[in-house]
């Protein structure tokens, strides 16, 4: 993706140091934060400072080099063991985090240095996701048609992969070829990846984008502005079930209803093979607080944290949720469209990530 | 409602005044704005110091009585005339606020002192509207069994009417009569009605709740947290599609996919006898701003607005959609509970408001 004019991607390995764009402090600020350890890798993850399925591989297989690089010879397995369950440990749905994790471990293991293949493979996957997602946006293009309305939730985009993206990659393959569109941002409460990551992304690559409340997106399709929706996904289960951002099922609901094709874009490396269907995918639940209060710009360009809700009423925030794959058009696949059926997922599996 | 243990109602008049409970201040700080002329109560609608079907229909009533009393002898019915296109001009969807100035209009002009008969039909139609709000809470209090899990939408509270309000009201007479029961109060985003003004009532009146993200409803309902649904109406058409808050077609679209149902709870007032469908209702589209901004209470206690999306983004800001009649479960009026259907809107509009 480029920011200001510069190149960059959302995650990369700098020395022995994971580099991530910091998505907290985006919309508003464009900073990079450095992680000279496995533990302030792990920190970054669970504090959100890098989120979305992909940034989240790259981000944990490159914790899980430092944690090769960082562990003691004397106790070796047993250091690498222990950085891999605290990577593990920082986000329970994403499924390339733990696709990540698992290829690093087992590549470097497999090897004479296992040090220089764990940094080796980590790299590996990074770029075969960037590359993964360029494909997604090549196949998903097809789909976006001149004049056309499309909607997406939360940020599958640059952000939340090495570059590209996902659900916003067939948008930016098909800017890239001239074609004109709107794309409708829900603004995904209560994070809001929408609002500001997403439509900073649209920003930074000049595409015609409508901020919209979550609560707009049934009235947007029942009054014919949106021809297709394109989501990703955090964990695909074998049945072709989609564990994705809160709210997902309920988009995915109502586009069935109102006659909206309603695609997933997600690479194979967030099939989960041992995941027979949605309910077996765990779903994070997160602070109430996260709903409670909202974090924003004031006019004079502070940063501030102010709550939005009646004082002392609590909150309850489910991070995913889980959309059944009779709801789903299709899913976009660096290998091409399918159909979320468990023949086209175990024919994905076996041509691999 | 009760406010710190004393009675208080949403709208009331006090000499010429009318006297509004400031809901822009609400959930942070409790406080009445006087307004003491019909500009003056014009403006409270079109900021929303006042907003909710019954409580703009009150304000409104009272807001035409103000025009009466402030009308010149000899430019009386053009005085007249011009208040009540002002006050028809502050927001367009609610039907209620309609139903109040005509009614006012009408007792007035068909008196011999027209001033008095105004306010008099002000307060009559206020009187009436607490009167039908505390009889739909009767009827619907049936609907609340014990242990049960109730979603609402926005805030159609004692806020929203003059008292008691409608969807809320079934839960404060089910409150009453001993039972025990879950609130899911959805955010209502943009303007957090639900997270701000319909938590605020259920925590005055002691109601367990929770407050949720509008994404979160579906995952609710598919988890099976919720066994029904209850939102208000701001215009009902003769064939039964409601208009409401945006997001209520979504979560009617959502209840309906996954078996939960659905009920609008509203006083005939509501529904509009020269509307046919859901499609002849004028739906007000509001300021962007709404949305990319949002306005909370600091740690240290100050009011500050914050930006909180992508700087430059635009954002389009719906402020009601349509429910179609066939995703309502039945309509829980002053009369009782009947199923949306052209028939018994009929039936409700023969026996009158």
């Amino acid at each position: 993706m480029h920011v200001n004019g510069r190149a960059y991607r959302t995650v990369w390995l700098a020395g022995n140091s994971v580099c991530l764009i910091d998505q907290n402090r985006l919309p508003f600020e464009f900073r990079i934060l450095e992680c000279p350890t496995c533990r302030d890798t792990c920190a970054a993850i669970r504090t959100m400072v890098v989120r979305g399925a992909g940034a989240i591989g790259a981000a944990a297989g490159f914790a899980m080099a430092q944690g090769f690089l960082e562990a003691s010879e004397d106790r070796f397995e047993a250091d690498v063991a222990a950085a891999r369950a605290a990577i593990e440990a920082t986000r329970p749905t994403a499924q390339n985090l733990f696709f990540a994790t698992a290829r690093v471990h087992a590549a470097a293991l497999a090897a004479a240095d296992p040090r220089t293949a764990a940094v080796a493979e980590a790299r590996r996957l990074a770029d075969l996701d960037a590359e993964c997602s360029r494909r997604i946006g090549e196949h998903g293009a097809a789909l976006i048609h001149e004049g056309a309305g499309v909607a997406t939730h939360c940020n599958a985009g640059s952000l939340a992969f090495v570059d590209h993206g996902t659900a916003l990659a067939p948008l930016y393959a098909a800017h890239a070829a001239g074609r004109r569109f709107r794309v409708y941002v829900d603004e995904t409460r209560p994070r809001g990846q929408g609002a500001r990551l997403t439509a900073w992304e649209l920003t930074q690559a000049g595409i015609d984008h409508l901020i919209v409340p979550d609560n707009a997106m049934a009235a947007l399709m029942s009054d014919g502005l949106i021809d297709l929706m394109i989501v990703g996904a955090d964990r695909i289960a074998c049945s072709g079930d989609v564990a994705n951002k809160i709210g997902t099922l309920e988009k995915a609901l109502v586009a069935h209803a109102l006659g909206v094709p309603f695609y997933v874009a997600a690479p194979v490396a967030t099939i989960d093979p041992t995941c027979p269907d949605g309910h077996a995918i765990p779903i994070e639940t997160r602070p109430g607080e996260e709903v409670l209060y909202q974090t924003g710009r004031t006019p004079d360009g502070r940063i501030e944290t102010v709550l939005v809700a009646n004082p002392g009423s609590p909150a309850l925030n489910p991070a995913f949720d889980v959309t059944p794959a009779r709801l789903l058009r299709g899913l976009i696949t660096e290998h091409g469209i399918f159909p979320a059926t468990p023949e086209a997922i175990a024919a994905l599996l076996a041509r691999g990530a």
